[in-house]
């Protein structure tokens, strides 16, 4: 209880919230390591749901995984120069392979004798040691489609980091693919950009906007870079997942050909797709509330918590027993349960503590409960409460973790749809922006035009929606026409 | 074929037999970085069994999964004295955190303003760090036990490496747990290495002695460290799994101290246990033969392969019509199953690289077989071939398949306990350790005595096995007492 009375509440400061969220929930902590967090276990669990439904998704859609090196000769990473310009100089660089006891005896140094004839570096992305294996890989159309996934640790040396949003090293996965034709590669890249708008909109109760990355914003080395936007609860932008049509840019850079089947030597094409742990991030600001946390309940690692309330121990043994059958019958619809009859926190402290843990339905129950043969449930989403007849409570609970999974999403969604509107001058915009949320604005589709709005304003263009309005228009700040409206917002 | 007929036979060299058939079985790779493999799809595959199986254990016996940094500051490896003396030396150490543009503008470089305060490593284990972590989590001995486990990549760098046996980065999984008392922290070692136990027997079919290690080879810094030893086709040991008791080493390094039941202040008791991608290593040298792999059934990603042989599209079409009931009895069975009807490659190559993949149960159906409602089965591990009727092949295949699993697994123990021998004086040991195998002899239980066998033999002792015979002999070295018979053997 003294802990979440603690937290603070998002309308004083919702950066605050969120940092505070996170470590209070058990869900992740700075290391001692600079910029690096541990992962705690609940924390943990929820990610781990999160991949092992993106996992199949992945292999349903004819992926494999497979596992490249952590680090990366640094020569590679200047063959592609787009790349090398755009990305990849905030890197740990490994120098040397060997420490030696210091002179005093009492600590380690590095051992200057061990200094590597080439620096290494963890890799902050995998596209250049990846095409340097697929180049032994692929010798004629025969060998392709490559359609390759991995699981990994990444590692971008960031100034200023924030638990999941932004931290130096991050778990993603990283799928890289290789094709015969261009059409099949462009293909492959929007399919991706689909799985992940499907997982984060079943599975996080996420809305996201589907869309086209501006150059300026496009990953360095793609020829187009797809991405799915979210809105946090500040109105504020987060880019939740990203698929790029690579063209034939990484296939150049290490001489990756095949025979095609004119029998003609050709350059492979690519994409690449990722997303993050940056996904708990988002997970966490878009559904929790100043109680704590609030999960979908198709990534809770707990969807129920059933708590006694009992005057003593022969009380609790009636609950006990008692639950015990409500415990069965849920696990047996393959509901994730848990029952705490732990003696050593009341009631009231674990009410609170499963509140700010997001579990997404509490049932309790006490002597009254007992005797009238009912359990009170309430709902994390709405935080309602209501007392029910233990007959039938699992279908009840069921039916309910969908109703929650599916509310939650469209409050999200609602709230994303007040919170983004049309703004057709520049002073209008530069009011509105102070508000938060996505402007749809025109934009003349140049990158000066991009730099100088977000020098001015710090918004960005997030993307050129793929099924937005493409009526076309005068940009809000130079008056030269527009293609259609873009979204421009402050982000994360 | 070309492939296949290229692979070097055991008996003529097992050591390229093994780097061959790693290679070709499409399992891993070297990568362009020195001692860093590539792990292939395939190879991956069964990794990926191996992992979800072993965490499904670690699961149903109280483990939870967490992440902590990759990268160690220099400075806590040292803490830990016999840690640091007895490890951790050769290592990646990362010095500088930025490249900049080369002067020549070609290329880049290490950016020398970018130098790091402290040095990091690359984790080569994590008891530092995760300890240096618990010291924030534990209080109480409310707080106790944390039983946390973690899948991640390590890096040693090691000198001579062979994939899957030696790499400089290998994945692994490292149970770190923090328990109230001494017995519970040595009933958690015993307790995790009977599940490495368990998991290899029952799944990789992999017979294992357990044992404790003598003092010379214990993890730097543990009390104890349990072992699980396998013996390979060509006699040599492979160390298959390590659980340690780390007594409160690591909790006085960190000064991680709780509040005891009695309410004083006591140093919190520590193991830590893991297994890695060296299982690849230990699964593909225990089973596998001349045409190549052998995998057992229970962590093979295919296990069944049908292959059709025809004369003519018309005939193809009617073996797919035949062999896809076939295929939908078997997945209703829960069987991994793939029918193999690609045009582009002859039945006999086919046949060949599934046997090189070492898939269990190759199905292939002529027009003979259409004509007859029959198909042949072969056995990956006896290569024996026979034609059974197509009415009741799902189920006769299942037992098989449970069949074969059980065989290797025999065969392996039958060839481990041939190659296992009593040996009385120093003189027999020196000729019988040049054939091989595991012997058992009688050691006086002193480091000199180890180093001199090792020295001179290049045998070390395996272990001490838990079920030995504890009967007291003399010392095969020196004559002095010996409190029972050790294993002592070449290894990888």
């Amino acid at each position: 209880m003294a802990e979440l009375k603690n937290l603070t509440k998002r309308s004083e400061n919702y950066s605050q919230w969120y940092n505070e969220l996170v470590v209070k929930a058990d869900l992740a902590e700075q290391s001692a390591v600079r910029g690096c967090m541990v992962i705690k276990p609940y924390g943990y669990a929820i990610w781990e749901k999160m991949q092992r439904q993106l996992d199949d998704m992945f292999k349903a859609t004819g992926h494999v995984n497979a596992y490249f090196p952590l680090l990366i000769p640094k020569s590679f990473l200047s063959r592609e120069a787009e790349h090398v310009e755009g990305f990849a100089k905030e890197c740990a660089v490994v120098t040397h392979h060997r420490l030696k006891t210091s002179p005093d005896g009492r600590g380690v140094v590095v051992d200057p004798e061990a200094k590597l004839e080439e620096e290494l570096i963890i890799r902050p992305t995998s596209e250049t040691i990846i095409w340097n294996t697929y180049k032994n890989w692929i010798k004629s159309y025969r060998d392709l489609p490559i359609l390759c996934n991995q699981w990994a640790n990444v590692m971008r040396w960031e100034m200023r980091t924030r638990l999941f949003l932004r931290t130096a090293e991050f778990l993603w996965q990283e799928g890289h693919t290789a094709h015969a034709t261009r059409e099949e590669a462009e293909a492959e890249a929007v399919k991706m950009l689909n799985v992940y708008a499907d997982f984060t909109e079943k599975y996080m109760a996420l809305p996201v906007i589907k869309g086209v990355k501006s150059a300026n914003e496009r990953f360095a080395g793609a020829l187009e870079t797809y991405t799915i936007e979210a809105m946090m609860q500040d109105g504020k932008a987060l880019q939740s997942g990203t698929s790029h049509f690579l063209g034939q840019n990484f296939a150049k850079a290490f001489d990756v050909q095949f025979i095609n089947k004119e029998n003609k030597l050709e350059y492979v094409w690519a994409t690449s797709w990722g997303v993050s742990t940056r996904l708990m991030g988002a997970l966490i600001m878009t559904h929790s509330d100043d109680n704590g946390l609030v999960l979908p309940p198709h990534l809770a690692p707990i969807q129920v918590v059933i708590v006694p309330i009992y005057k003593n121990d022969e009380q609790l043994r009636q609950i006990d027993a008692k639950v015990a059958g409500i415990v069965e019958k849920l696990r047996n619809r393959g509901i994730a349960v848990k029952y705490d009859n732990a003696d050593n926190k009341r009631p009231g402290f674990k009410f609170a503590d499963y509140e700010l843990k997001g579990v997404p339905v509490r049932l309790a129950m006490g002597g009254r409960d007992l005797d009238n043969d009912t359990v009170e449930l309430m709902r994390r989403d709405t935080l309602e409460k209501q007392t029910l007849p233990c007959e039938g409570i699992d279908a009840y609970v069921q039916d309910l973790l969908e109703e929650i999974q599916q509310n939650i999403y469209h409050k999200a969604l609602a709230f994303r749809e007040a919170q983004t509107r049309e703004v057709n001058s520049y002073d209008e915009f530069k009011e509105e922006i102070e508000k938060g949320g996505f402007l749809l604005c025109h934009w003349d589709g140049t990158p000066e035009t991009e730099e100088k709005i977000k020098e001015e304003t710090k918004a960005t263009i997030r993307c050129i929606p793929l099924d937005g309005d493409r009526t076309p228009g005068k940009c809000m700040v130079t008056g030269k026409p527009s293609a259609g409206r873009v979204i421009i917002a402050r982000s994360y």
